[in-house]
């Protein structure tokens, strides 16, 4: 038995799950917020619904791990350091560099600085977490698992976009998707579900939550996924556009006078999408609550259907079939009105949700009905496990 | 009987066609190429494949209609000015003004030049162009036939970005389309074809020019589109890239030194697609035939069939069916290969090709198999026999 902590590190937040391999319980969770910011927030979850939680600035990430260590120690959820066998930090962009989680070093870990490139919100901050801990917990295996990295097996035919090869050969530009650890996590989940190996079966995973990604899954590999280059690709989300013609960046800055495209491109990620149609919320939640009264918000989530309903048929048509399709994340696991429209868009492929089996939240589940050609599934996604998983074979 | 002239005037070109009508035979055709620069060429075309030709300066849209008619005359194509009973005008432009082809005066004239912030390129040409015909054929009916006013009963939903409302409102930022003679025309002919109702099918039509466009139909109406606010949006094409992340606008342009997004969209739009990524062509011919020795004519081609399947697949998941799948432009016309890729590709749908009926070049058949649940049809296009009938039906 051995103790394991998951990390998920953003620039002002560090999220953990501390679990118990090979048992994969949860024995303790908690997450920093504002961490570098004033008044930071301090919480722990542990024991039997046991809560912990302090005020107080906590300007870097060598702090914040500091103080969770000594929290981990202080509430008795460990009585040494050294029962912690193995740290999993999630990692936004992997390049083409990781195709797989991995053990990290001094080298490595200067790699995923240099993809920040790519993430420049997560890879910095990412790196300052996994230093703290090589720091306060020397000698203890530091695993790197990159959302990126289930994506590396699509054919160069779906990564590659319609430019020039050297924008992609000298500067790196093509699809990599993101999401990749959920997206591993619910096509295992849903085969073992089925009782089916994974390779036998052309699965669409959708990843709901305020980012959205699809992911096309063929031979147990992915095959295409909705995401681009950035996270901004794809499908209408929370807050962000989903696929514009990129005319537009040139044609809106102008008539909005911005001189820098990134200023154009911050307004499609975070000024868009839901939000922005519905002209209320960028919370499908709120959406649904509202679109009887309000028709904006009837439209974003028409709008929101729409597009995922387009992904996904152009994922079974390219795979030449399918035989599973799989919801998660927030919106995914909670919102089965969303999953029936979604489904209901999909009927020329003959799938059909069972409405008694859909009414559910957040549980794993078969929720198409007998007479339906594919199966539907939905599948909790836990990155945080498969983080743990990747922790204990890599460190074995 | 009346003679009727269908014009498609671009910035350096004007093409023609002269239509006896109703019986809709061509008399004569021709084009004026390098209009504006040195050394113009004026070409007709007339009787038993009689051919005139003259090289000359040609720098104004007046003169070379002036030469035009004059030529009408001289080769003895008409007899008088008189004979000459309309003229269409294909219009790449129409925002939400022009929903349908219209019969134009000064001020609707206006209205098309205002429209030129959504074509540079062509409103300012095309405006010329009927400028000059109002002056050497007064009185005789000049008509407006836009590429995005098929596109105008496309539902918000599909018309729409996920971007502020206000882009939409104020700047006119939403997808238009094009190619909607050439979509109209098929689709009507298709149905012709089947013998069946256009408004009781639903169909995919493909575009496969060095522009590329495919519309998804129902009820007898554009339902959906790939091109979006400009033709650089949707599939791989000739030399554009069709969709991309938007984010690689502002990390290119970074990349290139670029300061003016303009530029960026130029290169999009005129070093992409085909020619881009197989370093040697943007014609599919030549791609075709270089695809055994050169990987990257072949992933060039693979790249192309995928996302044309991608966009169809979801179209027909939109409508909830399709009926009929249609070829037609160059390519689509053209390439029985590339047809029976696409075909392949959406077995899925249970669309079958049939070889011996496919083996043929722009010819008007039905190409499926007797087994295919999807009727599949070459239609060469014919816009300007679209743009004459127009003429016809507006002008009585």
């Amino acid at each position: 038995m051995s103790k394991i902590l998951a990390i998920n590190a953003g620039s002002s937040t560090l999220k953990w799950k501390l679990f118990i391999m090979p048992d994969e319980t949860v024995v303790a969770s908690g997450m920093v917020d504002r961490m570098g910011l004033p008044n930071s927030i301090f919480k722990v979850k542990y024991g039997d619904g046991q809560k912990y939680q302090v005020e107080q600035d906590i300007p870097t990430a060598d702090m914040a791990v500091d103080m969770l260590l000594k929290a981990l120690l202080d509430l008795k959820i460990i009585s040494d350091y050294r029962e912690i066998e193995g740290v999993g930090h999630r990692i936004v962009a992997g390049g083409e560099r990781f195709k797989e989680s991995e053990l990290l070093n001094a080298d490595s870990l200067k790699e995923v600085e240099a993809l920040a490139e790519y993430a420049p919100l997560h890879n910095p901050a990412e790196a300052n977490g996994i230093k703290a801990f090589m720091k306060l917990l020397p000698g203890v295996p530091e695993v790197g698992v990159f959302d990126t990295s289930f994506h590396t097996t699509m054919p160069k035919m779906n990564y590659l976009y319609s430019i020039k090869p050297e924008y992609y050969e000298k500067y790196g530009a093509r699809k990599y998707g993101a999401h990749g650890t959920s997206h591993r996590y619910v096509s295992h989940r849903a085969a073992e579900i089925l009782g089916k190996d994974l390779k036998d079966l052309k699965m669409v995973t959708m990843h709901l939550g305020s980012g959205v990604s699809i992911t096309a899954e063929k031979d147990g590999k992915s095959f295409d996924t909705s995401m681009g280059f950035t996270p901004l690709a794809g499908v209408t989300m929370s807050t962000r556009s989903g696929d514009i013609d990129p005319s537009l960046v040139a044609f809106l800055m102008q008539k909005l006078n911005l001189t820098d495209p990134e200023d154009m491109i911050h307004i499609l990620n975070n000024e868009s999408g839901l939000k922005a149609i519905s002209g209320l919320s960028p919370d499908m939640r709120e959406l649904e609550q509202t679109r009887t009264e309000r028709p904006a918000s009837q439209l974003a989530i028409d709008i929101f259907t729409n597009r995922v309903v387009k992904y996904v048929a152009g994922y079974i048509a390219e795979m030449g079939g399918v035989d599973a399709l799989v919801f998660t994340a927030g919106m995914g696991e909670g919102d089965k009105v969303e999953r029936k429209r979604i489904i209901d868009g999909l009927s020329v492929f003959g799938a059909k949700i069972d409405d008694e089996a859909n009414d559910v939240m957040g549980e794993e589940r078969i929720i198409s009905s007998a007479d339906s050609k594919v199966k539907v599934l939905l599948v909790p996604t836990n990155e945080e496990l498969m983080i743990a998983r990747d922790v204990v074979r890599l460190s074995k």
